[in-house]
């Protein structure tokens, strides 16, 4: 099947992007690929794939390949003699800002592009950690307690130490601490302001058990990922994640039961159906006294979460085939007409 | 002032959009106005100010005019020696789809382009009034109850008729009925499921007092326009609000007492704040028994308002002059480069 994979983007999250998108060429190894990365100035460039290597990025040679334009259906490349048309699904693997923000999937809308990835509206809700909390409100799932830290108001702090310190709008551990007493907070806090104008602050939850789980919508039905449990140390710091996000072996299943399995893709459904439907997501979950808990929402998650599906090539193709089209609102001059043979008479 | 006018779009709205922008290119008369009209097929026209007319719309007239692209920082227009750019600050004033779901922010944000509107966050939540109802929660502003009504699902409504069904995505009336009986049902679903497959179900308020108040952040305070007590019979219709769109002569304040109108205000920036920067809005209040209720929020109101404000002109400046510049952050290759000398050790 054909796909194009769009990466990079201007993030802190570009180089993870780059990664995905190289472990994802290998995985979807037999697929039409087409490579479309996003730079930091937000231009578009064809790579060509025999050159989809970290040091072409970083050295800049993206540059010397063609760039392409956003046009209606495809993304063009215009040459001396008339424009090449890249047609096709879009498979969006830009990790944090421009990926997950909504903006690209705006852009794609826009020029009616089918895609995988969030829409804008599911962007929203989990990109901004803040908002995330509110989809939990609202749709009655659990999630941890939480306060709103702001750069420009300073607030005392009410939760207890060990708390963590996490910028709203960034994923990947970035900007992340954890901190166990005050002596440890000027330091983190300084560190996550530097990524984001408003910190979540929530406890750190330790003897807790953490659970992923990725899914999607196709052909009406939900289809769950095998659910992992992921190794800890304290947490995944960048680096870690950064390793991670080129995994490409499937991983082991998780030793849990049927209902606690069962009640994991419930807490999933609830979070996913009427918001995520087009994207391929992964949902963080804690358990705690057999109550889950939603840590995080990944709507796009590094390498795709690939290593957690049975058949990844087969799960990529039948969200293809199941995607939202943006709907276009056919226009009307009806009251235009209207007054205009009113003024006639 | 230099001032882009963007308009039209591809929404149900397209046409009220069109007479937003003639009325301001009177209302701006002074400012150094560039109108760009977004066509049913999403392409860009720069319009001469001189056919700004309805018909040259209906009529397609604006299809002989130039074509402009989007490019970083401005509207390009290309041409036989060479390209044209239109820079400026743009006025979003695209109703409804396109507009005020978060697509023409996210494309304006993407391409660098400052402008008057929502962001694409601040879109979501005044889009879809299932989230406005989320922000009202999480903020604790008061609004009325409401059920959600799905194409896809059968379910009761079990509020007391009176009622009135709204699309959840939706400006303008359009779409929306009041109810009084079970047996006005029917016809009321089947014309608001015409245009958007989820609705809401709100109790129809007699008796209320409704509310007008616009107001923007610039200078890093808030600035209102005066609170207007629109006309009733029973709510605007899609025609009412049409002339509604062209008004231009500043209303007459509402008759109401410095406390309401502090309560009014009170309520317009625990909405606005942290949200909407950058926009002009207008929040709809009903008053019950003394209480605020937010009813719905305009994040492009129609000509912007611009008859609430007592200087509008002035208003557009301020606001211009105190816009949100989209951050791009600034990509690094640290990982890849310490990958890269590990490897050449």
């Amino acid at each position: 099947m054909r796909l194009t994979i769009l990466f990079g983007g201007a993030s802190f999250e570009h180089e993870i992007s780059i990664v995905s998108a190289i472990t994802l060429k290998e995985k979807l190894s037999g697929f039409d690929l087409t490579f479309v990365f996003c730079d930091q100035d937000h231009k578009f460039y064809l790579i060509n794939p025999s050159k989809m290597r970290a040091n072409t990025f970083s050295k800049g040679e993206h540059k010397k390949m063609p760039e392409l334009h956003l046009s209606l259906g495809s993304f063009v490349q215009k040459g001396l003699f008339g424009a090449t048309e890249h047609k096709g699904v879009v498979l969006n693997l830009i990790h944090g800002a421009d990926g997950e923000d909504g903006t690209i999937a705006a852009l794609l809308d826009f020029f009616s592009i089918d895609y995988i990835g969030p829409r804008v509206d599911a962007s929203v809700f989990s990109y901004d950690k803040r908002y995330t909390k509110w989809l939990c409100d609202a749709r009655k799932i659990k999630s941890v307690k939480y306060e709103i830290l702001s750069a420009k108001e300073q607030k005392d702090i009410t939760i207890p130490y060990p708390i963590i310190i996490k910028p709203a709008r960034l994923g990947s551990s970035i900007g992340v601490s954890i901190v166990k007493e005050e002596s440890e907070l000027d330091y983190a806090l300084d560190t996550a302001f530097e990524f984001d104008n408003a910190l979540l602050v929530e406890p750190f939850l330790t003897g807790v058990k953490e659970y992923n789980l990725a899914g999607y919508m196709a052909d009406g039905k939900m289809h769950y990922s095998i659910v992992e449990e992921p190794q800890k140390n304290e947490f995944l710091d960048f680096e870690k994640k950064y390793m991670d996000f080129s995994r490409s072996e499937q991983v082991l299943k998780a030793d849990i039961d049927i209902k606690l399995e069962n009640k994991l893709r419930a807490n999933f459904e609830k979070i996913y159906k009427n918001l995520f439907e087009g994207a391929l997501i992964r949902c963080d979950f804690f358990v705690v006294d057999g109550e889950v808990y939603l840590n995080e929402i990944n709507p796009i998650p590094g390498s795709m979460a690939n290593y957690l599906f049975e058949d990844f090539k087969a799960s990529v193709t039948s969200l293809s085939n199941s995607l939202p089209h943006a709907k276009r609102v056919k226009v009307s001059y009806d009251y235009i007409h209207s007054i205009s043979s009113a003024k006639g008479k």
